[in-house]
């Protein structure tokens, strides 16, 4: 074999590298040195974004984005129009990811590096979980932490979120009502995310808790559009997927 | 009154304000673009340390100095010599929180921001939130969110940590063994803080909670003298304040 066979059939050398960048929690400037670095590098990006919507991921990265950079969006075919617990979100979701798959594995197979995007942090609640847990096992894999999302809105609340010992929970509002409620009454902190659809349902649950009154409610957080207001004063019951839910602890202050 | 006296005594305006900045978990280079700015443009910058030590923060953020910037050192009297729910420990806390302020007020009184250094994020278990919930009602204050120790921990340890619908539990490892094996049971995942001496205690809480087989030791995270390995692994009970363990969350996986 020439040394350019060996490299492509046998070398991991020869293979490229997926970089998985954090991108914080929506503010440009909230990405991190090295992450502006990375994606001032790459030469070939990729980033998660629902179809027909433009990609936060991308408008994030913009500024710091290589002129002639290749894109390669991926494009969800739903988010939160089917309940996660319907088979037919899980099989749809199921073949997006094999799809992205193998979009990204194609251009990692030349030996070129892809960079995906990554709004907050990459490993937590995160598209690039699915990428990573897909693609280990054969080729090199990079990840730069990023600020979360939850940290983008505790800023944006102006928000200390837990003292001392306070136990933190971080909570998926798609969790049903009565889980809420019991995992809400049983923290000194807590962070609600997903909020979209299931704000009514997380209203009761947070009554029932007996934590609504310290609640904050924060929609698009460090992002263009930001509101802020105590969980009480919110008057509907419509919230953005981009939304939050805050239970500040109270803990040891000396 | 002259102009003078009006904005010295009524006038917020002629206020310094204090600026809280998110370092990051350790690297440089995860230190924000916006917070990279905020420290060059500082004309004060406070941090805390331990007495006798080199401040972490001081080290994460001395690349963007600028070169004539007033240093504010805090130095905490102690940090974990003396048990946290010991009244002793709560009093000299509170008194050298009570000094820091009175230092940091001076300049704020001068009319002039002083910028606090924060490691990690500065509204989760931060420092910075002491002087926050000190200084808020009479001074301006901004934050500028970072990326938290933990997700500088996630990514060292290359470990996807919430999924879907997981719920994820933040923990002082200073609790009880009793509420610490309880809670790690009942969570998806998990993330154990502040190991220090009560290593031995948490071995004995992961074991209980039947999750120690899949927990992760993460020391100094992206910090220089970083080391990770699976929990199980580690033979000795000591650990650095800079220490973190993992429960990697299992979740929904379309």
């Amino acid at each position: 074999m020439n040394a350019r066979a060996d490299a492509l059939h046998e070398g991991a050398a020869a293979l490229g590298a997926l970089i998985g960048v954090g991108l914080g929690p929506g503010d440009p400037e909230l990405v991190t040195v090295k992450a502006a670095r990375l994606i001032g590098e790459a030469k070939v990006v990729a980033f998660f974004a629902k179809e027909g919507r433009a990609s936060h991921a991308r408008a994030i990265a913009a500024p710091y984005l290589a002129p002639r950079c290749e894109e390669i969006a991926l494009l969800y075919p739903v988010t939160t129009e089917i309940p996660f617990d319907n088979p037919e979100y899980a099989q749809a979701l199921r073949e997006f990811y094999e799809e992205s798959v193998r979009r990204i594995r194609a251009i990692l197979e030349q030996g070129r590096d892809v960079t995906l995007l990554c709004e907050g942090d990459p490993l937590l609640y995160g598209s690039f979980m699915h990428m990573f847990a897909r693609l280990d096992a054969r080729f090199r894999i990079e990840i730069c932490a990023g600020v979360s999302g939850m940290s983008g809105c505790f800023a944006a609340a102006r928000q200390p979120m837990a003292w001392g010992d306070d136990i933190l929970t971080v909570l998926p509002a798609t969790l049903d009502e009565d889980i809420l409620a019991q995992r809400l009454a049983a923290t000194d902190a807590a962070v609600v995310m997903k909020l979209g659809g299931n704000f009514a349902k997380l209203r009761r649950a947070m009554t029932r808790a007996g934590v609504i009154e310290r609640a904050i409610y924060v929609e698009r957080g460090a992002m263009p559009g930001e509101k802020i207001m105590r969980f009480v004063d919110k008057r509907d019951d419509e919230a953005p997927y981009f939304s939050m839910a805050l239970v500040p602890g109270r803990g040891r202050r000396p």
